[in-house]
């Protein structure tokens, strides 16, 4: 059987992490990375590299098509533009524009008699599946969602933009105590506070005000003012050693209630420990990159997310070996 | 919109659960229950109750029918019988005869142009597509599912079934420190002995011989012979008070690898805490029920398993209202 053929746009750390998830899989193989730079200036892991320019001259060569641009300002017009020409995948995750996006991905997919699966990674993608089954079980209850440990390049970025600062690496952590009395099923309401806290590394210019940079982080509205941010100054090289990488997950909880009275409790949990989001979230995206290619081929086109794919479709295996292996 | 009417078949835990958990569901109805029974014998928390013999009578009035029978002799004759006449959702959970089943089943529900799901519960069920996602996701990897701590009914009839054995209640219990090696990304290789071990809690007849029961449980074959085993002796109302619930859970998780040459570690774990096996399995069930007569709706036909159905039909929500409020 012939394989998936997976192209990638835009080569980051997500890009790369498709050209190593692809690797991977028997089933696919890397027909190359197109990117809006010179090709010759980017370097890959043996993928071949062309200019996005001429990517409509490889479409007949190309299954799937996953879009490793950001979110602000890349695939809100990469996804629906690509769509029309190819099945698609993107990690769209602006949580407030995700029906718009997924309203613009579903007319030129369905245009151009192509899928486009959307807002795929692990959250949105992974966690939300969590929140929604666990919700669907046990629609008497609560859900949690907790983050990290974990780096925020978000919040990172916000502390170098302080005068004053060389550079910082930001970690999101949730509160042990809070997770704990959801996990006994107590439900609490948990404040912004109570769920997380911040932890900054910060390295500092020379001569640099490391009190004042220190009550700029802690009291930033948004980023830090609401939570318990605790702020540590360290040399470049310890930085550079210690908080190179760029881990992440979290927690998924859903806490209900069945029985006559809602008297008997049931703890749903998820969790994911990720020693590099970028690579993990390449992962999730060819698992779907796999799915596109086959709801194409049934025949299907539009916007999809994670809701809208039956789980079998993202495996290599068949209907016949996952209910004999695994179910 | 009329409501989504289910009807149980079997009024034991199962069916109890079954009554409770679409108490939870503002888009179903309970029609009733229809037991082998006498009907005026079977007291339920305020359903109907109807013989089986009847139910063709009734089958306009129900959309979906929620099998509550056992896997060893019930379901294998009645999930195809019924998938005939009615959309149907069944817990089939023995793993090794699942092909054979669901070839039945979906025989038969073609037939009757009905959707039949199998093995729906947590295990088969949400553990299987935790085990399918995880190996998607990360195929370069191992899958590892623990069970409890929780209560075998298997294992406690077993040991009801030793001479002077009054009462007993049998614990699969996970070893703490195994599931700790996988968590830590140490790929182990575990034996039996080494993932779980089984604690007993039994009732002795007067004047029984103690140290053979307990020589007994801990060497029978399958059963106990490949675990560390615990046995306590214990009074009746002891056993009553303290061991008189029904509670189970379990851990699923995927460790895996990705990066260039695989030097980056992933854990997936996803977890079972519940108060009630029979009461959580019924809620499952519930939910698996709208997403037959959902599909059923869109003209489908022919068995399923969790591995085929799209996560959003499970939820009473709409697809905007999904991706709007928990993508």
């Amino acid at each position: 059987m012939s394989k998936i053929r997976v192209a990638v746009l835009g080569y980051g750390n997500l890009g790369r992490g498709v050209e190593f998830a692809v690797k991977n899989c028997p089933d696919m193989e890397l027909y190359g990375v197109f990117t809006r730079r010179q090709p010759e200036s980017v370097k890959t892991f043996g993928a071949a590299v062309f200019s996005v320019d001429d990517i409509l001259n490889h479409k007949d060569k190309i299954d799937v098509l996953v879009l490793c641009g950001g979110s602000a300002t890349d695939l809100p017009t990469q996804t629906p533009e690509f769509a029309k020409h190819f099945n698609v995948v993107d990690s769209f995750d602006t949580h407030a524009k995700i029906p718009e996006h997924f309203a613009a991905v579903d007319k030129s997919a369905r245009d151009g008699k192509n899928v486009g699966v959307i807002a795929v990674g692990w959250d949105p993608g992974l966690f939300s599946l969590n929140r929604l089954i666990g919700e669907s079980v046990l629609p008497n209850g609560n859900s949690y969602t907790f983050w990290g440990k974990g780096v925020s390049q978000g919040h990172s970025d916000a502390i170098r933009r302080i005068d004053g600062v060389l550079d910082a690496r930001q970690y999101t952590v949730p509160i042990e105590t809070a997770l704990e009395q959801v996990r006994q099923g107590k439900n609490p309401n948990l404040s912004t506070r109570e769920k997380h806290l911040r932890e900054c590394f910060v390295v500092a210019k020379d001569g640099a005000d490391k009190a004042k940079i220190e009550q700029e982080i802690k009291t930033m509205p948004n980023y830090f003012a609401d939570y318990d941010t605790t702020v540590h100054f360290i040399d470049l090289e310890t930085l550079q050693r210690e908080h190179g990488g760029i881990p992440h997950g979290g927690f998924v909880l859903r806490s209900g209630k069945t029985g006559e009275n809602g008297e008997t409790n049931h703890i749903i949990e998820f969790s994911l420990k990720l020693d590099s989001n970028p690579e993990f979230t390449s992962s999730v995206l060819v698992a779907y990159a796999r799915a596109a290619y086959r709801l194409n081929k049934q025949g299907q086109s539009g916007a999809y997310s994670v809701f809208d794919i039956a789980p079998a479709l993202l495996s290599p295996k068949s209907a016949d070996e996952l209910r004999k292996e695994m179910l």
